[in-house]
C-alpha cells in the first residue's frame, strides 16, 4: 500500500487510478499466470477480472443491478503487473469509495487480490482438468482445492464458523438485529461466514468485529464465500478478510455447507429460500440422516410472520418432518447464540468420533443432482418436476432450482437479459405446491423482499397452476 | 481466562463469583504490593479498588449514579491472590453482564487488572512521595510517570492520538454521528483516546474499530484516561484496550493534553464545557502561543445550537481571539477527519522542530493553578473570581472551576452529599458574564444535557447576579 | 507436538514410535491425497514417504550409505492418518535420535510435514500432467511452483539469499570456517539455503543462527533443497526451516540458481564440482552475458590447493574467460561476506531495472539439456561428448553430466547398484580435458574428498585417454 | 537502528561514531531521567553509563582488566538524547567491534539501551529511598522490583530458567563442553541465565540457541545480570537478550537465586568458589531445609579434579552433609539436563503447594549478611571470622567474603589499585579450614583459574595458618 505512486482524479471526480500491491496473502504468480491475466481476448480471464475488481471496489454501495455496475465505470480497467518484488494491479478510473484521501482502503486491497488469487487458481487447476468435474467426488475436491488454496481451511481450529445467510434487502430494523446477533455469536468466540454484500450478509459481521474486540480476539475470520455472477450485485464487504471467488453458485453453496459448523438464517428473499431448499435437499437424503447441522431460522419480532411462511411452505412441500432439522427463534440473540454453541459442539463431537476433518465437512453426502451448475433459461425452468412423487431431497433440489432462477431473472445479468427477451419464466407443477409458491412470493413481493426497496417489481415468473 | 475455577451464580440471578486471571498486561506484584491491596483497613486501598472494579464491571450499564451502582451490589467483594504463575482476582457476587456464559469477557479482564496496575502504582510512587506534588513540573512527572507505567507512551510511533471529549449523555443522533466521526478517524489510521463511559466517549471508539478492522490495522489503540471519582458514573466500555486511572480530575486533563495530539469536542453538558475552559485556559497562557492544538467542536445538524451558546459565551467570557484556537465543523464528519489529519501534521512538524516528544507534550505549559486538585466545596466554589479583569487564561481556570463543581454536584458521590446537605452551590462574578452563565446551564437543561434524560434535572447551583 | 500420544522405545532400545501431528505450515490434505500417500502398492508414494522421512529422521547422523539406512531401520515404517484437526504422522519404529525424552524435536517435524507436502504435491500436480515437462519453460514452471507451494517464494523481501554449496564430508578446519563465513553472512542480514546434509551445508547455518540471534532477526531462512536421491545420503539438518523435496537433481539445481541471489562454494567433492559446472554452464550461455550472479569459492587455508586445482581444471576446460564469474577468497570470511553483500546489491539493482521479481530469477535462461533428468548409466556417461570444439555451456553441460555420474556411482542407492554389477563407469573424450579431469578426480581420493573418511575409497569410474 | 546517522570512523580506525534509537524495549525517559544522566558532574551517573556502555560495546573481547578498557578508548562517550521518537544515544569513538559495516549489532543496540534503563531506575528508586536497604526484606523488594523493570519476570511461565555459573576463564574444552550442557538445557526447553562474560557464561547459552533454533523455540531467553563492578571485565555477550545490572554483587547473587529454578555450576576460579558458598550459605540456613532448590556441578573429564578439590574443601569447612545440597555429574550433557528437568520439577510442584509465584523465589530466605555489600579492603577480610564454632551458614557467608575479595583484588579496579597500594590481602582463621583453602587456591593457581590465561598470576592474598 505504500507503493501507490499514483492517485490521480480523473475528470469525472469520482474516481481514483493508483498502482497497488498487495498488503497479505498469497501475491507470488508465475509468468504464465501473469500473462493469463493480461490476455484480453482468448481466454476471456481479464473480463472476469475487472468485473470481479469493480464489485469489490464498489464495496458498500447500495444498488442489485450486476449491469448497471460496468455503466457507471465504463472506463475502469484493471492490469496486473509483475515486478520486483511480487505483482501489482494498475487501477484506472476506479471508484473513488473504495480509496480514503487517495489510498486504498486496505481490506479493499486485499479483497482485490483474492479476487486475482481464486480466478489465477480456478482457471489453471479446474479449467486445466485437474478434476473430473462429471463427478461427485471429482466436484467435491475441486470445492476443497479452491477454499484451501484461499487459506480457508484451518486446521488446529475447533469447530467455530457460522454460515449466516439472508437478504441482502432487509430492513433498517431487521438489519440491527443481524449485528446483535453477531454480537452474542462473536462474544462467544464464533467466527461469521457469509455471501458478501449487504443486509444479512454485512450486520453479522459488524456485530461480532465488535465483539471480538471486547474479546480481544485476534484471529478472527470473516468468511466471504461468492461467484462472479452474484458478486456485482453483493459486492463484499471490507470486513470480510477472507474472501473466496467460487465459479459458479453450486460450489458456493457446497462450499458454504462443507466449512460451516452451523447456519443461521435471516429474514430474505427468493436467494435465501433458495439456500433452504439446498441444505434442506441435502440433509433429507437418508445418507446424512445421522449427521448433526445446526440450522437456526432467526429475526426480530417483525420478521416472525416470515419464518412462519417459509415454515408452511416447506412443511406442505417435504412433509412435517423437515422442521425437525430447522429451530425458528424470534428477537432473542442470545438465544440464538447459545443454541448455536450447543450445536456446534454436537458437530465437534460428531467428528471426533468419525475421525472426520474439523474445517471440511466430508463425511456429508451432497448428491450429485445438487452440484452440476444449473443454467436458469426458460426451458429449464419449465422442466422442473415438482412433484410430491419424488422423493423428498429430489423435490428440494427441483424446487431449489426454481428458486435460483427467480434470482437470476432478478439480479443476475443473463437471466435479467433472458427475461427481457422472452418475457417472465413459467413455473409449473403440482397445483398444491404451486399454490403456496405464488402466495409466498406474493408475501416476498409485497414485503419487498425481491429487490432493493423503492423500485417496483415486476415479476420475472409466473406460476401456473396456482389458481 | 482459563483459569476460572468457579463461575457460581449468586441467589439473585445476576451476578457471578469467579476467580480470574489476567490476560495480558503488567500482572508481577511484590509480596508488599499484594499485602497492601488486601488490607482492607489501614490504606484504604481495598475500598478504592472495590469501587473502580465494580465500575469496570458494569460497563455498558447506563446510570451516572456514583452510590446506587455500590448499592445494587452490596455483597459484591474482590480480592488479589498471590498464585504460582502470578496474580489473581477473587470477584464475589460480580455483575453477571461482565460475563458470557459464565466466562468473564477478556477486555473487562484487562481492564480489571489495569484498575489493580495503576491503584498499586499510584500507592507505592505518588504517595510515597516520590514526586513534588507541590511543584508543577513535579505533578507533571507524576502525570508522565503513572501513564508510562501504563504503557500509553509509546517511542517509535508517529502521533497520531485524538482525544474526543462530549457528553455520556447524548441523544441517538447525536451518538451516531460520534459513531461516523470515529469511523472516519480510523479510516486514516488515528487512534482514540476518551475519558471512558457511554456516549461520545464510546461512539467513537466503536466507529474506529470498523474502520480500523476494514483497514486491517492490528495495534489500535482505545485509550481511556478516568479517575476513581468519575469512574463509577462513566465506566468504561471494554473497547478501551488501554485503561489509565489518574489519582484525580486535574491529573487525568493533564494526561488528556499531554498525550492526545489533536481533542475533538462533541455535544455534552457541563462536563465538556469544563473540558472545554481547561484547554482553552491553558492555551491562551502566553507560553502556549505557538504550540500547535487542533481543536475541533464538532456535532450532527441537531446539535449546531449547542456549539454557537458555547462559542457565544466563550467569546463573551474570554474575547473574541480565543475563537482562533478552534474550529467549529458541523454535520461532516470526513471533513473532520480530514482536519485533524492536517493539524495532527502540523503538530508533528513542531515536534520535529523542537526535537519534543512524540508521545508526551513536553513542551505545553500547564500552569499550577490547572494542575492543583480541586475540591468543589460550597467555599471553594464561592471564592472563585469571575472577573474581566484577570488574566484570560486565570478567567478560565476559575470558569473551569466552576463546571467542574457543577460536574460533582450532578453525577459524584461527594458533591451530591455536600449539595444534599447544604444546598445549592453558590455562583458569583462579573454580571455580564453570571448572566450568559446561566443562559448556556439553562440552556443545557433544556437540552437534557446535565444528567442521563428520564429524570426531572433539579439545579445543583444559583447563579446570582444573572438577573 | 502435544498430540503426541504413544512415545515406547521399541525391543532394540534405539527406535521410538510415535504419533505426531505438525507444529506449523501446510497441513490439510484432501482425502484423495491421504488416500495415495497410504497405498503401499500402485502408486508407490508410500515408499518414497517412508524412505524421504527416514532420512529426515536420521538428521544428523555421519553415514552417506542410503541403503545402509534402510537396513538399520528395518521396521520403520509412516502412516499418514486423517484426523479431526487436520493430518497425522503415524511412526513406527522410528529412530531414536529424532527425540528428546520420547519428544520428536519441533524442527524434524516440520521437515517430516515438508516432505508430506512435496511428496503430495508433485504427485498430483506435476505427474498429474499439469505441466509440460519436455519444454524448458514448463520445466521452470514446474519448478516455480513446487518452490511456491514450498511457500519458498516470498514477495515483499528484498534480495538476500546466499546459497551455500560445498562437501558434506569435509575436515574439522574446513566445517569451523563454513561456521565463520556463515556468521558474517548472518551478521549482515543474509539468509542461507544449502542442499541439507552435513558438512558445509550445515556449518554456514549453524553460524547464521547464532549472528541472527546476535542481530535479534526473527523470520530467519535456512533453506534446504534436496531431493529423493540424495536425501538418504545428506539428510536435513533440523536448523532448516523451509525444506523442499525437487522431483529429481536437475529440478533441484535449477532451484538453487532461480531462488539464490548469489552462491558461496566451499571445499567438497565431484558432487561440488558437478554444482560448479552445472552453474557456469548456464553463466557462459550467451543469453545471461548480462546477468549479474556473485559466484566466490572460498575456504580456509588448507583448502587453497583445492580451489587452485579447480580453477585451473575449468581455465583448461571452459577458456580462461570463465574465470571472470567468479572470485577465489582464501581464508577471510568478512571479505566473503562484504563480497556477496555486494554482488546482492547488483543483482537487486538489476531486478528492479529489469522489473524481475527479487524471489525467482525468471531472466536467466537455464538450456534445456541442464534440465532434462540425466540417468547415470554406463552408456549415458560414455556417450557424454567432451571436446573443446563444443560451444562452452555445451561442454560444461557435458562435464557437469560426467561428475553427476561420479556422485551417483558414489552415493546413490541406484548408481551404487549399477556399479556392483558392471563395473566402474568409463570416461572418454579429449585426451588434455581427460588428463586434467584424471588428475583433479585423484587430487580428490588423497583429500578424501570422495566419501565420508575412515572407508578406504574404490573409484566408481575409470577415466580413458588421461595416459 | 535505521536511524544511525554518522557512521565515520574515527583517526584511530578502530572506533565508530554513531547515533541509535533503541530497537525494543523501555525507551522512554522523563526529562528529569534524561537530564541526570547527562549531568557529568554531580550525580556521577554519566560516568557510570560510560563504564558500562563501553563494557557492552566490546562484547566479546578477552581481557578481564577493567581498567585496561577505559585506557583503551580514552576518548569514548556516550550521550543521551531525548528526541521526538524517544530517546537516542549519541556514541563517539565507540570500539569498532560492535559494528558490522558501520551499523551496530541490534542485540548490542538492546544491552546498550538496557543499561541506560537500570542506570535510571535504580538511581530514582533505590537511591531515591523509595527502599528500605538496612532492612532483609527492603532489600529483596528492591531485587525484585530492578528485575520486575528490567522485564525480567514473567508471569504464566513454567518454571524453566537455569542459571549456569562457571569460570570466564576456561579452557577449550571445558568451554565445548558448556556448549553441549547449553544444547541438552535448550532441546528440552530450558531458558538460560548466566553472569554475562566469556567462557562459562557464553557457551551455555550458545549451544541453546542452537537447541532452541531446532526446537523452533521463539520466545527464548538469555538472561545475563551483571553489576557495574564486573561488567567491565565479563562484558555481556550479545546473546544476552535480557540483560539487568544489579546495583551490587550482593543483589546481583540475590538476583540468581531469586529467579533460577535451579543453578548448573561449571569449572571457574574464585568466583565460582565464591558464588558456590554463596548457595550453600543460604541452602543451610535452618529456614531453608525444606525448600528444593536443583544444584549440579558439571564438567568435562578434565574438570573432575576441580570438583574434587571443591567438594573436599566443602566438606570439611561445613561438614559432609553440606553435600546433600549438590550433585556432581562429570562428562554427561544429557545426564545433567535430564537431571535439572526433574530438578525443575520438583521446584514447580514446590511452588504450587505453597502458593509461591513461579517467576520469584519468595520462600527462599537470604540472611542479612548475605545481603549487605561487602567493601573488600584489607580489614575487611582480616576481620572475617572463619572457624568451626560458628553456624554453617554463617561460616559459608564469611568465607564467601574471602573468596570475594580475592576476585575483587584479581579484576577489580578497586580491589587491584588496593593491592597495588598495600600489598597482598591477609585471610586468617580456623588452621585445618586454611590449610585446605591455601590448597584449594594453589591447585586453581596452578590450574590457571585465577585470570585469563598467559599471564604469571600474583597471588592477591596470603593465607595464614596454612602451613
Amino acid at each position: 500500500m505504500n507503493d501507490i505512486k499514483t492517485a490521480s482524479r480523473s475528470r469525472h471526480a469520482e474516481t481514483v487510478s493508483a498502482r497497488i500491491s498487495p498488503v497479505g496473502g498469497l501475491d507470488v504468480l508465475s509468468r504464465n499466470e501473469v500473462a493469463r491475466l493480461r490476455d484480453a481476448t482468448q481466454s476471456g480471464l481479464h473480463a472476469l477480472l475487472r468485473r470481479c475488481a469493480l464489485a469489490v471496489l464498489t464495496s458498500g454501495s447500495l444498488s442489485d443491478d450486476a449491469r448497471g455496475l460496468l455503466e457507471r465505470y465504463p472506463d475502469f480497467d484493471v492490469q496486473v503487473l509483475q515486478q520486483d518484488r511480487g505483482i501489482r494491479l494498475e487501477l484506472t478510473n476506479a471508484p473513488a469509495q473504495a480509496f480514503v484521501d487517495g489510498q486504498i482502503i486496505r481490506g479493499i486491497n486485499e479483497l482485490l487480490f483474492a479476487v486475482v488469487r481464486d480466478i489465477v487458481y480456478v482457471s489453471t487447476q479446474i479449467e486445466a482438468g485437474q478434476f473430473d468435474m462429471h463427478d461427485s467426488s471429482g466436484i467435491t475436491h475441486a470445492v476443497f482445492d479452491i477454499l484451501r488454496n484461499a487459506r480457508v481451511l484451518r486446521a488446529h481450529q475447533d469447530p467455530n464458523l457460522v454460515v449466516c445467510w439472508g437478504g441482502h434487502s432487509i430492513s433498517r430494523e431487521e438489519y440491527d438485529y443481524t449485528k446483535l446477533v453477531g454480537y452474542q455469536l462473536g462474544l462467544r468466540g464464533l467466527d461469521i461466514c457469509t455471501g458478501c454484500g449487504p443486509g444479512a450478509m454485512k450486520g453479522p459481521m459488524k456485530g461480532a468485529t465488535i465483539a471480538h474486540a471486547k474479546q480481544r480476539r485476534r484471529q478472527n475470520r470473516y468468511i466471504g464465500i461468492t461467484e462472479p455472477g452474484i458478486i456485482a450485485a453483493e459486492s463484499p464487504n471490507p470486513i470480510v478478510n477472507n474472501l473466496v471467488i467460487m465459479p459458479d453458485i453450486e460450489k458456493r453453496l457446497e462450499a458454504f455447507v462443507r466449512v460451516g459448523h452451523g447456519i443461521i438464517v435471516f429474514p430474505g428473499g427468493v436467494g435465501t429460500a433458495e439456500e433452504i431448499l439446498y441444505l434442506l435437499g441435502i440433509l433429507l437424503h437418508p445418507d446424512n440422516a445421522a449427521i448433526p447441522f445446526p440450522l437456526l431460522f432467526t429475526g426480530p419480532r417483525i420478521a416472525a410472520p416470515y419464518f412462519e411462511q417459509i415454515d408452511r411452505f416447506l412443511r406442505l412441500a417435504l412433509g412435517d418432518a423437515v422442521a425437525e432439522r430447522y429451530q425458528i427463534l424470534i428477537d432473542d440473540p442470545t438465544a440464538v447464540a447459545r443454541a448455536m454453541v450447543k450445536g456446534v459442539d454436537k458437530v465437534r463431537n460428531y467428528r471426533l468420533d468419525t475421525k472426520d476433518a474439523f474445517f471440511f465437512n466430508w463425511a456429508l453426502h451432497v448428491p450429485y443432482e445438487f452440484q452440476v451448475p444449473f443454467r436458469p433459461t426458460h426451458e429449464a425452468i419449465a422442466e422442473q418436476q415438482i412433484s410430491r412423487d419424488l422423493p423428498r431431497h429430489a423435490l428440494a433440489a427441483n424446487l431449489r432450482r426454481v428458486f435460483s432462477g427467480i434470482v437470476a431473472g432478478n439480479v443476475k445479468e443473463e437471466g435479467m437479459r433472458a427475461i427481457e427477451q422472452r418475457g417472465p419464466f413459467e413455473i409449473d407443477g403440482d397445483p398444491a405446491i404451486m399454490r403456496a409458491l405464488d402466495a409466498l412470493l406474493q408475501d416476498f413481493v409485497r414485503q419487498q423482499r425481491m429487490k432493493l426497496p423503492g423500485t417496483a417489481y415486476v415479476p420475472c415468473y409466473r406460476v401456473r397452476n396456482a389458481a
